[in-house]
């Protein structure tokens, strides 16, 4: 059994990994730390949990306690990642980071998107961006596991074939998505009220996100060269759910772009690309760690519109990071992470 | 391994056994039957379930082919498990009936609450009411199983500890209830659009529901004697979830009941008794087969407030359903149900 | 134009009361305060009074510039109206209060269940309870109006014709009740993000809730006699809506009960006794200032069901006080409030 | 007052048309045809209109009747209008026709979109495009008039200033839109239930949406040129609203594009051009006839992203047949429009 450790487990990436780790039949939850909650059941703060971890609270965080784990998983605040990641590898620890601490390769560009100096600088050149489907080897010897955003997460999958296979016009790049309110976090604010996000659709930070820079290296890598992106994230007033709407211009009209997707994706198991003509449902994907993805070419012109459906989540956060911990152990990938989706 | 038949696999109940039995490690579903579907692909009509059932097919209706499987459901409209059990049976297949043909004990009143003549009257004496915390002892040896209606699964479970003990006035009871817009099933009916039953409230059948009859048959077996029971359903704007508001009225204040309802269901693996004082929520049981139930005495009076929460296609369908099969089949009753709830 | 003031304006019921006004012919709003947003102007808080108010902005609250209106309008907690009410009566203005500070009349039972000292005794001889279809005559000559909340609206409406008429047994009265998540108002709660209450049905404040002894102070005028309560509020996925459920014994069957409802309520503008065998929907009041009834007696027994659904934020609260404005400045008492409800 | 019939009164549109036409001052809803409901008075379908036309019913559709009317209102599937409107116009009545029978003006366009020919190509010639943000002169003088489609208005509204000033690549154009459920109307079908279409994003009709040779249209006639456009729609859980996110190739760098789109809009009272760096939401116009409008140029690049929100039953509908009623008569525009957005 993989003993865990949770930091910062109150928020809705944190019930999640709890949920997907109580039917992981090698891994077992040991610790889970909330400075606000210490002390109280996590089924008291969850009743979805009720029966699955009756005797596990929220501890204060301890270097200690959290070191004699086999791994760490960081569902916290951007920061606190960067204040602690270190303590835990120099005590042999594996660490999964669910928060944006270590996404970005240059530390300068993360510290202008999040406003702070980066704090653990040192670290970088071994952390792993935990994208299976395209680092895949290189996670399986890290120590230190960036898990992607939920945007970046569809759009690199729904990206990559065109990028990989050098047919899309890297300059004119566009990702338009919508995300379901849990992407905000449970945070107590406004604006995700049900009476303020609910019934309504709207774009937001369309002058920038801090999920841009992130997707734009995913990019730029697959590429080969810089990317030119824009970026609009919207909210759709519904709990769950990632859809990405992405357009490349692809002037070769003769590439068999069905053909093209599912070779890229043929041993993936967590990405599903539907048949030609499809609409992936963010609903086809709820509470599963599956990407859907179905490739367009309207009226047969050189716009390509590429659908990318996650649950961000799962496939969007602690779906993907249970699966990066099943390739750092050796596992078979989709342990704990087979189930269907709930629907309807 | 189990051999799995389902009968009628194009409703929401259908498609929740499919995602159940999924995850069972000793069922597999050999036959899925619908006459409108012959021929597609079960993923094709529900994509969550793409990557599960890739070579499941709905087919026409066949006896032969059916009863050659160890266990049938019926997740159809009322009637159609009337014309097919018998000749199941016959085969030595045991039949889980999801629908409403045989929950009553009364051919009678099943006909004047259903419009129609019962088409199964001889069988009426072998089905076992599947309540599985009343009946588990009677559903072991079955060989038809009447899967118990939503309303009845949650208002039972909140009003029987009352009832066996003998402590609430049988004459003055009433279910309030409010049900999901999936209650009212797949159909394409104008009253289950988003933008009918969306961002709204109201009560319906008041008059009568269908559902009375077979509540009133399982709290007069509880009260031993005849119950006066009002009930009124509710549809509330949301896809699943079953909320039971139920009063009776206790003149004993001295019971402690709390205790009464943590004992009869001490050993229920899918009954949770909550904490005094607590409020469940529907998406607590979301996805899950558990019924969670807290008792209340408001202002210390004598009457009784219980509140029950089940997922309606869960506990108060296809869970049920699987839980009932695990019993019949001497299986461990959580197998392939114990998941946590999805929240949020 | 009668001059408004309102203070408090930037909660549900604030942004309610400047729709609403925005269409009355004879009302002009004049003054909004609040001091979290002063400075601000109303319609950059709320996007759909753009158009309607470019010149209007929050301002702090001044005794004397709200003292220069014909009438203040509370939309404040509870609290605020007894500390300014005071100067405000004695500058000349009239006062509509939307908080509870002067719905009850017994200033330690308020004290009690607000869990602070009455800030007001000496207005409460004079308050008067703004609800029209009881109290018309005595708010046409009145200087303070306390606007009934949105529960106590809906289950007086519903149950005053039985009282009233002394049909109903009143020591065994329900009211089961579910309201909108605008119900506990814009503050940054995590029970109200959509991620909580979304998709989900609950229970809420069984042991006791505030609108408790207002309803039963209500319900006790129309009886003439003390009355026995249960009353059990719900939080429904939605916006806006309350819907009650009201169980009253009425051991006289033969009364034409449509016909009373009917009668009681001929000459009310706003309340709307539907047909017989009628289930009112909470979308039929979107927006609207209706109370639309429905009385049913299932089975024909003793046990009388009445249906009652109202808009929380109209006739159950900026709406109602509108209506009492109307009534107060002896306009035509559905000004400004004559408008059809939002339906889908 | 104006004499109004309404063909087709069952629908969205219908319901609509006669919420916003009970607080008309100078309309009166004299005929309303339904040949599924004829003799249902309209308040029995549409509890909301309870006590604004209490005496109006659904009749069969009557030549003679519906041309004694001044305007009649066509709110009927395709084709409807093509068969009637010649004998109205005979008859001497205008018509506005909510369908799509008249807003393209190519009738070979419109059979291929359509699939049937065109029925009364005779009269393509004098139907107006009833945009008045564009042709209000031509409005003025028409007995014709063709209401745009929900998504067209929304998307022409927001990229003919760009257009019109010869500032965007008019090849590149991308309207990326999403809608709330109600525009598929009120008829029974599976995809619009709230199980299926709730708590869920996907795109639809990626290959061609009828509205796109409408949009095209529309465009090619700001820009004076063909138009290469991808349009991409996607259905959202919400019952009203439409979101267009739009985006253009602008090289020219020195334009002042917030000066551009407020200028464009000065005089017109149906649009409101936000502040720069708003997010429009659909809440803010729920039930109101407004386009809420912001443009945005992320990371000061070439391509500008519009952001344009209508209601799609009002703006994009009936409030905007109301709007072009108003012209057609000579009233002031705003009549009976001119109420705040619902919001909460």
């Amino acid at each position: 059994m993989i003993k865990v450790g949770i930091v910062g487990g109150t928020g809705y990436t944190g019930v999640e990994l709890l949920r997907l780790l109580a039917q992981h039949p090698q891994a077992q939850v040991a610790v889970i730390t909330s400075r606000s909650e210490a002390g109280l059941s996590v089924a008291d703060l969850y009743p979805n949990l009720r029966g699955h971890y009756d005797e596990l609270r929220f501890s204060v965080p301890d270097v200690a306690t959290l070191g004699a784990c086999d791994v760490v998983f960081f569902a916290t605040p951007h920061g606190v990642a960067h204040a602690l990641a270190g303590e835990l590898l120099a005590a042999g620890t594996r660490v999964i980071d669910l928060s944006a601490d270590f996404r970005l390769r240059d530390a300068e560009e993360w510290s202008r998107w999040y406003g702070q100096p980066h704090g653990a600088v040192e670290l970088l050149d071994e952390a792993v961006y935990g994208l299976p489907e395209v680092n895949r080897q290189a996670i399986r010897s890290a120590r230190l596991i960036a898990v992607p955003g939920c945007y970046p997460t569809a759009t690199q999958l729904g990206l990559i074939p065109l990028l990989e296979a050098g047919l899309a016009d890297t300059q004119t790049l566009i990702a338009n998505c919508a995300s379901g309110v849990s992407g905000a976090g449970r945070g107590a604010s406004v604006g995700s009220l049900l009476c303020e996000a609910g019934e309504s659709m709207k774009a937001y930070a369309v002058k920038g996100h801090r999920h841009l820079p992130e997707i734009r290296q995913g990019l730029r890598q697959a590429a080969g060269a810089e990317v030119g992106l824009t970026f609009v994230p919207h909210l759709a007033p519904m709990i769950r759910g990632i859809h990405a709407t992405l357009y490349a211009r692809v002037s070769d009209r003769s590439v068999d772009l069905q053909q093209l997707f599912e070779q890229r994706y043929a041993n993936e198991p967590f990405v599903d690309v539907m048949p030609a003509g499809s609409h992936p449902e963010t609903r086809s994907v709820r509470g599963a760690n599956v990407c859907r993805i179905a490739v367009h070419r309207p009226q047969e012109g050189d716009l390509v519109v590429v659908l990318a459906a996650i649950d961000n989540l799962v496939k969007g956060a602690s779906g993907q990071a249970v699966q990066n911990m099943n390739i750092l152990f050796g596992l078979d990938e989709r342990l704990g992470l087979n189930h269907a989706a709930l629907l309807p």
